[in-house]
């Protein structure tokens, strides 16, 4: 047999979001008739607001007609929406259509943007983090270097010593909760100029982003043109978790011939994001559908709020909900988060992510998700009240 | 600034698909008026077939309720999709829902799918090939080496007598229109099992076989269970590339672990194609959409052999086009493939694609497509038929 990827096969499942999966799905046969919930899931819970579905509609009709029809796009993404995501999210920001590109999910792309860069290059992220940086990295013969966070430095790494040539930052953080402040990012841009490093910044729950000391985007810190790379999805705000469309900028000041580069790779590797998905995600930014999707981040603010007062009030530290859809609670007792998951599970039929799962570091923590329905919150409060 | 790829940045674009549109876009600037049609495109020019269409409408509609709301998809695809796949397309082959991956193009799986094994292994194609291959795998720091075809042997390498890791094999070929026979492709797998090597087998157009010695699949030979990997894609026949929806076999048979591993991969990589192409990817499989893309496959095969019979009553020698949408014409005039392609530009403001895009070795060659419409390749024709 031909030789397998030793870095995938290394990869430990032990301690994994498959894992959470297999326990749940154990845990229902044996116990059938158990009401499980979940504040587990980072999916979405409410649907597609109605002028993005009718616009959909007009595409899958699009699609209907030889007069009408359409084929590849480019690897890159039709203008007609490049223009639309510039305007409304980067506005005076003076990016081009040639810095952005349209694609079908961030997991993928946050991880395939490594290709742009030297196999050697050095790779740094939190201790506490998505873990699909550090394996992704692995899966494409990248090694990382986690840098350490706790409550001590907020979850957010102090500034290295040592030279990095990639630093991936996740704010609003998947799965903390908790956002960099201008100052804070102020620090690791100039960090980057001067080490000559890009930052992969990771901003697709900017969406709940409503302090003010919280940008919205790398891009309001002075000099993050010449060196960071920003990620964002339509896929929370405008629940396209089913319908994959995602984007991201590479600002030319980085380097002269990035972009070109870069697309000489896409050219060879992707199609382009679906039609139908594009038209839709343009509709999110008529002012209705704008209106509508404001109503639906507001409802899982209310939803992590509620959580937040409930820890809060039984005394757990919590972190993170303000400005982002997730919640880490501090477990209280002498429990790992395995532990506690377990508790939870088995006496109130509830599901959390164990913080071990983001790395070893989250291991007295868990992550608690507001997205969930309004009725999954209130039950899982109710059922937590009579004993936790 | 941060070291790029190198091996992105040496690629070299002069004889590329880009240049192609380059030129036409140069030409387009020189000549406003000139009315310029392509027998180049490897896209479709019929829309999706009313079934499919409203199956897809429905799919929308899925997304605009609470109760029927569909988010994130497993990274691996629905199984509603897995099993119409392998009931209509591999009866009989008692493949499982686990050795099956629903995708969004064959042009990123094709790719990726090298992630899977050592970074280290040989890779071995046909010198005259799909340029995506060989590119891909320089992008993900592979290097390959190219197996000579000519007309000696039709095209299709001769079995290396070096031992190879990974065949890439495209049947029906792209650009060369020449299929793998029965017993062509069993030598590739005896070679395959003899060398514990794999076949990532490009079928993107089986839907246009129909020659009783070419096989649809490659799992209709003995023994490609345990040394095959097989890509086909809805694009091309269900009219899909715009909605974007692939699909893939890894067979167990080829090692204990290998759907384990990749899992792990996908898991960390991709979060599953659209529900929308999905369901709409499902409906293909009615009888009444089955009979309807058989009427779009028999248009383009139409098509192909009106371009077929003119180019051989003018002499040219022509590959492929029985089992496949593209013909090969060998250039009789002492000229390079961009010569002749500058040559139908300007004089007929026809586009073809110059063989040289596909390899050194295609230089005396350009392919030519069915694809566009019975107007494109009637007018074509005509303006051919005057001074050719």
């Amino acid at each position: 047999m031909v030789k397998l990827n030793d870095n995938i096969i290394k990869m430990n499942n032990d301690n994994s979001f498959l894992k959470v999966k297999e326990k749940v799905n154990l845990y229902k046969l044996n116990n059938p008739n158990a009401n499980i919930i979940s504040l587990g899931v980072g999916d979405v819970s409410l649907p597609i607001v109605r002028p993005v579905i009718e616009a959909m509609h007009m595409a899958v009709d699009d699609l209907s007609s030889i007069n009408t029809f359409k084929g590849y796009d480019t690897s890159f993404g039709y203008d007609f929406l490049k223009e639309k995501i510039l305007s409304n999210d980067y506005p005076r920001m003076n990016f081009t259509n040639d810095e952005i590109y349209i694609s079908c999910g961030t997991k993928t792309d946050i991880t395939s943007i490594l290709e742009l860069f030297d196999i050697n290059s050095k790779i740094c992220l939190a201790s506490v983090m998505y873990p699909v940086y550090q394996s992704g990295a692995l899966s494409l013969n990248r090694n990382v270097t986690l840098l350490e966070v706790d409550e001590a430095n907020h979850f957010i790494p102090n500034i290295p010593k040592e030279k990095y040539d990639i630093i991936y930052i996740c704010s609003p953080n998947n799965p903390t909760g908790v956002c960099y402040s201008y100052a804070e990012l102020e620090k690791w841009v100039k960090y980057a100029i001067d080490n000559q490093a890009v930052i992969l910044y990771d901003n697709v729950y900017n969406a709940f982003v409503s302090s003010k000391n919280i940008p919205k985007s790398i891009y309001e810190i002075d000099g993050a043109k010449k060196v960071a790379i920003e990620f964002r999805s339509f896929s929370k705000a405008a629940s396209f978790t089913g319908v994959r469309c995602s984007y991201y900028i590479i600002p030319n000041e980085i380097s002269n011939n990035i972009n070109r580069i870069w697309k000489k790779r896409l050219n060879n590797r992707f199609n382009g994001a679906d039609y139908i998905a594009q038209v839709g995600a343009v509709a999110t930014y008529s002012d209705n559908a704008k209106e509508a999707i404001k109503e639906n981040i507001k409802y899982y603010k209310e939803n992590i709020k509620l959580l937040y007062d409930f820890f809060s009030i039984h005394g757990y530290k919590v972190y993170g909900g303000t400005d982002a859809p997730f919640l880490w609670v501090k477990i209280k007792d002498e429990m790992t988060s395995w532990q506690l998951f377990d508790f939870l599970l088995k006496e109130f039929n509830i599901v959390v992510i164990p913080g071990i799962v983001f790395g070893m570091d989250g291991d007295k923590y868990f992550r608690v998700s507001g997205l969930a329905s309004r009725e999954v919150i209130i039950e899982a409060i109710k059922r937590m009240s009579e004993s936790i």
